[in-house]
């Protein structure tokens, strides 16, 4: 669905053509509102009737494959953002988003609904701006409601690998390797998409962009500081979780350890005492103890004798 | 074979001579194409003599054994690429392409077949071009064309990827260590193909080269641009084969654990049952139960119980 | 609770209105120092108004989940600094600290107790500055005493990292693997604060900051060299801790090794025994060894040369 | 043995003192080339003298312990360089080379034969070049012949790096581990080598240095990029003999875990068997199958049937 | 003890006042030698009276706990060195050592005795300079003399190392992990000191520093050079160690392998045997075998066919 308001007003355009577009552009303090949810084919070749695009920029836009990046075009700024969303089944979801941010307008094409775009355009299209409109904070308001919903994220995240720790000490668990594995590649798959943004917005901060405001900096440094906090706690659980993982194989193979040390030694006792009943099974003529009055209660004695002595022995050098 | 075709026309130059090749150039707005593939050691000479490329250069097209480069001269670019195929069996093809840009020419050089730069010389060989033929855009077709093979290539190893991790958690499989080794070892291999191209294409952009103009830039920041997301993508690909090892490993040793306790439990229980039937086995004359008439059923339930007994106390220890 | 002293004085303010915060800064050489702990919700508005601070400023210290950073305003600093206490139990226990720093104030809001801030305090509301107050060295004051508080914690992780060290060559305990996560998690997360405070400092010693006099950045370069110690002490230990690991995992499995060949080697030679006895447990009616009167003596003394003979052949197969 | 000898000539000097060399050099485009193979005491005096070179450079020079590296003096350069020689038996030798660079001399002390040096020695001292001698080309025909006997090294090191790889999925193999601990410290020796040398002709590149003809810069940045090569070679072997040595223990491990497995089961077998015939060994009077006339069968056909079910047992447990 | 001398001379000053101090700096040429060693309490006003040290600096010195560094003030240099000892029980010892360098006087402050300084003042207290005394080389003398006592320390090291790295094939050895432990500390505690020092020195050459003069530049150069070496050689042995242990592990676990493959063929065989022997010990009535005359050696034949048949089977599996 297209949707395309134009400021002050909002006032819908209908239909949606190049003059109509440049028309509404063409008004004194107008700002145009653009949103391609998912972009119809011919809308590539509105766009740059309409509105000069590149079509490299228009090519990324609609084959929705890019990683984030800014591309600087003399007129207007070409942003790819991701939003994301979570989920224990199927991992994390992503969903890119578009902006081609001009003086005067903000085209956003994306392929699926973004619950934090279309918060932003509810908000924005209820309400008439008391002033023109400024590119730089309606681009600060969307980036900023798409970062927000990485950290209810991450907090599930940290949650889960909390949960794993805990359970680390706990005892033996065959899905905890599984559980790591999933939470490894959650955490792999968020970096991707938060690292790359904090390039973006830092060369956003570091470059001289005409249609940002320099009192827009400080928001778009709030967003970089935000997305820095994220990659930092990305990093840390995963650093945590490859510290849970070692520290979990090593306690597994010290049970092993010590349980495969007691079976062994358990084995031992059990075929000494099969020896001596062995011997005692052997049907020799001429075997005295066979005559004893108290040659079987001996026999036991002498079994149990030998279990106490092998197993005073392993204590004694410490395997048991 | 040789070609060598000169726009407009597209003529074909017969026989290759210098003289021929300087001739072609003097035309006005002339531009002239030349593919040697596989090159004849004359061919060298020619070019040295024909168009004065560094023998530096025809050193390194010649030989073929350069990594991805550019190098500047002063009226000329010479660029090594790679043309990258991929088959199970083999792993990673690379074929390299030798490119000598100047404003009037394109030379390539190349050792074998690349089905890429086949295309490129069929779409412009058949066609005139509108008007003079600019060697930026023409090198951006052409290396367009060589990533442009890089992703299948990548999307086929992704798809090993994510059979090998689904694997992962269905059972043990011998082969999978092997599978992991050779995606492994093939995206090493791109990965030297992909990085060291991406810093030529940077090199590229940063630096002031007359022969391209600033309109080409956008094209060589979208080369760039899908170079980086390669390489991100090969990284990325690499930590989950390293987490998918790491994991099933983990995972193996976990099921070698669990099997091995099971079976020393079941030892100890059949060595202790046995026990029970070697003391029974014992010739002692004087041994009471053998003389019971319930004797041997009483030796049976005692090995029973002996054996229910050892089974709750390794059950009650956490170790079954 | 809010505190609000006014110097040279130092008059306490009440109530804490914007009019009398500026009233008091309108004063000639009055320094404003203000401690909010907790902030009430009010304060914002109050800061924001009297003092003018950025509302992302003030978002970020109500909401006191930033890491350590430092915002430059044209006429004031945003600092967040991190307070730490350890506790064995526990972990590490942070506590942000966020200071807004004017050439005529000093504003902290924190949302808990930190014992080096109202050391600080304390020592400052006591007695009468001789001259008018500098905002760099009672930045300085403040930051030199939440980083004194981070050597002692140190230390005490440095000695449990040695009395690991120390255990580690002694014998097996199962304890220890605990204990060096732990140790490796409050270091992971001591070094999350440190490192970015240090960052912080160095981008204050690097940048022109007009509110710092320049005999005070000896006294931030103190600051700087310290964390830089602590950052590599940390890395140190990490490493030790590291080192410690492996090294004690390659022991056990050394241990393992050696116990499970000498055990395995044991019950080898017990079956060899008790093959023999079981042999001469056979009950063919034709076995003349069994009717000689030193059959079972000679049982016996083929048992021990069998037993004998094969602690020989491990032993020199190196096995023993 | 010191040979000196002055162009255009080439005349040799004799007897090598501080006079000889300085009228030498006083001739009108002369110049001189010294090797000192290995030096006497009494040359670094002599060098001193005639040519002033500082006490430090000679100090290095002569004690032979220096790292590549490039020292810039006022009118001459000072370059360690290593040759190389590999043999399967010793691993890695180098024999350092010192450059002295002046716009006039090259003088060069070297503890050791080099066949490289001697080759081009041999190809200068035998033909007089045309025209004045420039330093910066025979630096580059020095450091060209010695880089040029790198590869083969490297080649036979990639050689037997394949070998590994090949044998690694075929079977057990002790001496893998030993092969691969080899050709790991050889590439580590080789990159410790190579790696300080790209730095150094890298430098040479950037700096502007007066002794050297802007010319020459192609044929410098040609050595860089083969050291450039060199090292992702050596990168590279370094990474597929990690991965050799992973992959291999995993299957090792995995190997183990197979048979282990397989053996276990077996003994379980055989125990539940051996433990049917010890029942039916016991002595009691009342055994009713023991007087049955197809006892004995029944207990074969039993042990038959024990021995079946556990197989088909640990079979659908996947134990097997 | 305070030691202060004056040059030219060398006077001795005694008793060492503020007063002293300065007067005998107001001498013409006249340079100061303080060495401080352990300072005493009064030292420290002693050290900011006559000459006006920072208090930062002083304190530093006096509590003897800083990093290597550099902080220059703007008439002299501060600067924190490491004198190092090793000794195979303890470790590494560091000693540390103060100096501050003014253009006409160096002050030592150090907590104990370091050889090389010791060697260093006795050196100069014997002779009277020629000339001036210049701080730069004094500065460079010393610490030449200190770094000159590392690399017989890491020789040493580096002894161990290849020791451990020949043991390493030579057969199974359980203190070689805490060898490696060992040596893997020292150089990380080395690498401690010189890695920073290497920085301290790097800065003194990229700063315009006008109390050396150019000329002492190459020393300084040299110092770095050394300590590059150091530092890479320190890494180049700790990657020979991590490689030693992790072939040092494989192969332990490789024997481990070998041998329990062994042992568990032959408990399997000998269970084999032992299961013949129980069911010809069984006491059915009706067993022909027991009847016949050559019953007791076809069931030895029977045991020894077995065993054949298995080590055969086990073999052409690969097992054995």
């Amino acid at each position: 669905m297209t949707t395309a308001l134009i400021w002050p007003g909002p006032r819908s355009i209908e239909p949606v053509t190049p003059e109509a577009l440049q028309g509404a552009l063409a008004q004194v303090d107008g700002f145009l509102w653009m949103d391609l949810c998912p972009p119809k084919e011919g809308d590539r070749e509105l766009l740059r009737q309409a509105l000069g695009f590149h079509p490299l920029a228009l090519e990324d836009a609609f084959r929705a494959r890019e990683r984030p990046k800014l591309d600087v075009y003399p007129d207007h700024y070409f942003l790819v953002f991701y939003a994301v969303d979570y989920d224990p089944e199927n991992g994390l979801l992503r969903v890119p988003i578009h902006l081609f941010i001009g003086s005067r307008y903000l085209v956003i094409v994306r392929p699926g609904a973004i619950p934090a775009v279309e918060e932003v355009a509810a908000r924005w299209a209820g309400r008439e701006p008391p002033g023109p409109v400024a590119p730089g904070s309606l681009t600060y308001t969307l980036l900023d409601a798409i970062i927000d919903r990485y950290f209810p994220i991450l907090d599930r995240i940290a949650e889960e690998v909390e949960a794993i720790e805990e359970r680390l000490f706990a005892g033996s668990d065959g899905r905890l390797i599984e559980g790591i594995f999933q939470m490894r590649k959650a955490l792999l798959e968020l970096r991707r998409v938060v690292a790359p943004e904090r390039e973006v917005i830092n060369l956003l901060l570091r470059r001289e962009l005409p249609i940002f405001k320099p009192e827009d900096m400080a928001y778009f440094q709030d967003l970089y500081d935000r997305l820095v906090r994220l990659t930092e706690s990305i990093d840390l659980y995963r650093d945590m979780l490859s510290g849970a993982l070692e520290s979990y194989l090593s306690l597994q193979s010290n049970r092993l350890n010590e349980i495969v040390k007691v079976l062994t030694i358990a084995s031992i006792i059990l075929m000494a005492d099969a020896l001596v009943a062995g011997i005692y099974g052997m049907n020799f003529r001429y075997m005295p103890e066979l005559e004893w009055p108290w040659g079987y209660p001996m026999a036991l004695l002498l079994m149990a004798g030998v279990s106490v002595g092998l197993a005073l022995f392993f204590r004694r050098r410490g395997w048991l």
